[in-house]
């Protein structure tokens, strides 16, 4: 097996309602079956007339494109200074919901297609019925990533193949599961491609020859399997913006006991965590005999069943209301380190006649 | 221009000790000046002998990968279940640190290269002396990434070219600057090399042909150009443990002024946040009017020279030591709110005879 990687040249600059496939078919009346055409996807966006008119310079360039933004926007992921890494509607995750400045008039901005995966498909039909040509379509554009610094190529829409191949129970030759391995193969193509494009001005449309060969396949998921879950994923949020997250959690904390007895070391890193922060001479005790803990839950009428008991005492000295606030300030420190350590709890009110401590139910 | 892209095979099984360009040159006696050689870093490590003999299964084999992982791990990333996302010694950031129990014996975990770029170096050394070849050559390995589903190849080595190909100060045909725009060729390199390692059983060796061209360069300053520096990067650690850092700030939030007036925005903000949380009754004033923040100021001994304040009433009833402690612990459910804000604050004690309010220095 052997790859070849083909500039389409002589396609020219793409306006608005142009016919794409015209536009490639005569520019590349080579195009044989089972090529994957890697199309970028501006010049989709610009035949599909998704362009929006903007000032070409000042402020009220600044506060069009904002309004733009935030209409591609689905979910602010991470913002730093002007940089705003957004998931868009899509589900893709990229810096300015992928609006484009370059290459276009100064007072027009390029947004994404609307359903690359459904432009990749329109393409690919046109081809095939006006060209005679079975081909595979990947719609591609470049993209950051976390960690790493440069930008790469790859696939917002795709149709005519799968956009993963899947290795998973594939056994290497030492008898061992590959169970894991699903590779991404369009934002390899689409990578593959950006190495001729790049390298060419105004070249948007790359074909990759020689990997569909007998494995092409109907138009599949769509590149739109590609997107994660957000839920699922462990950096759906900037470090930033979790951190402000955590801290917006420590605010608003609710009384929730803990379905299981905490992890006494977890209770333990958390008492450490506050040692330094809160007056001292604070006391703070993880009851663990029974039957203290059961004489203690006497006196405190809204214990919940089975919560472990946490007594923090306040610093010995008369209970100035001052004390008594700074007391209040420091539980709450404790209970946040709890809740960072996913220990749950619940503050109680001082048993009665007490006034030197507390009881939080964990 | 025209990529080609080409599997190197008969390569065969990789032990420690092997020699690589030996194994290369002999295989691919076709290699032409100006080809890119990309070589998986796997049987890189195996002729480096970057292996590590472990148990083959049972909780003695979970323990001595550990161990392994323990040792190969900068910075613990983000976790979740079993799986580790750590940043390695050479600033990757990776699953489990690239450690790996495919295509070896079940005895044995293969590391990555303790140097990639110094092994693609020798590796381009030992080729251009021992069979008057110039070549690059990219040490690649599999990685997944944030947001998008499958894996793809990237580079953890590179000699012989740049790592990114710069377009910052080129200019559109729209006269817009391509200002942001580094690609990460090398990476591109990779996962266009693995499209066809991928689809060959034990083809760990590919050639990207017709790329470099006249581009080519010295050793340059290898792929470790691609890692960013945590702290310039967005997503440094993985939202539970930004969120889990955000609940362990709150809990030990420090005594701070804010160097300039806060918002009053962001301040009303952190107010509403908090609304719901704490107990019904309890007023919040930003004092805005000079001469009333002047009075309470001068009953303030601790006052931080032109610090804004922030006025907070307790509920109205008798000043019962639960109740104020209630209060203590909702004034720092606000000071974690103002945080969240980035609005940093002094809790300071309240005015003498005063035990219905406290006074937040912003």
């Amino acid at each position: 097996m052997r790859l070849e990687i083909l500039p389409v040249l002589g396609i020219g600059d793409v306006t608005e309602g142009d016919d794409l496939a015209e536009l490639i078919g005569n520019a590349a009346p080579w195009l044989r079956d089972g090529d994957v055409l890697v199309v970028t996807s501006k010049i989709v966006s610009k035949a599909e007339g998704r362009l929006v008119d903007v000032p070409a310079d000042g402020p009220e360039r600044v506060a069009a494109r904002d309004e733009v933004l935030a209409a591609e926007t689905a979910r602010v992921v991470a913002t730093r200074g002007a940089t705003r890494i957004v998931q868009t509607h899509h589900g893709f995750v990229m810096a300015a919901a992928g609006i484009d400045a370059s290459n276009v008039a100064k007072t027009q901005l390029v947004l994404l297609p609307r359903d690359p995966d459904a432009s990749a498909r329109a393409l690919r039909t046109a081809l095939r019925e006006r060209y005679d040509v079975d081909v595979a379509v990947v719609v591609s554009d470049t993209m950051g990533r976390p960690w790493r610094n440069g930008l790469t190529d790859v696939a917002l829409g795709v149709a005519g193949m799968a956009a993963l191949r899947d290795h998973r129970g594939e056994v290497d030759p030492y008898g061992n599961e590959l169970s894991l391995t699903q590779m991404a193969v369009v934002d390899e193509l689409a990578g593959a491609a950006e190495l001729v494009k790049g390298k060419c001005d105004q070249v948007p449309v790359a074909v990759v020859r020689g990997y569909l060969g007998a494995q092409r396949d109907g138009d599949g998921a769509g590149a739109a399997t590609l997107v994660r879950d957000a839920a699922l994923d462990l950096f759906s949020l900037g470090t930033a913006e979790a951190t402000a997250a955590g801290l917006r959690a420590a605010a608003t904390l609710t009384d929730r006991p803990g379905a299981t007895p905490p992890d006494p070391a977890a209770v333990a890193r958390a008492i450490t965590a506050v040692a330094e922060a809160v007056a001292p001479g604070t006391t703070f005790t993880l009851v663990t005999d029974e039957e203290v803990r059961a004489r203690l839950v006497a006196t405190l009428p809204d214990w919940p069943a089975g919560a472990t008991a946490l007594v923090l005492g306040a610093p010995a000295g008369p209970a100035h209301p001052a004390n008594l606030i700074r007391f209040g300030a420091d539980l709450h420190r404790l209970r946040a380190a709890l809740a960072a350590e996913s220990v749950p709890s619940v503050l109680l009110p001082p048993p009665a006649g007490s006034t030197a401590g507390a009881v939080l139910a964990l």
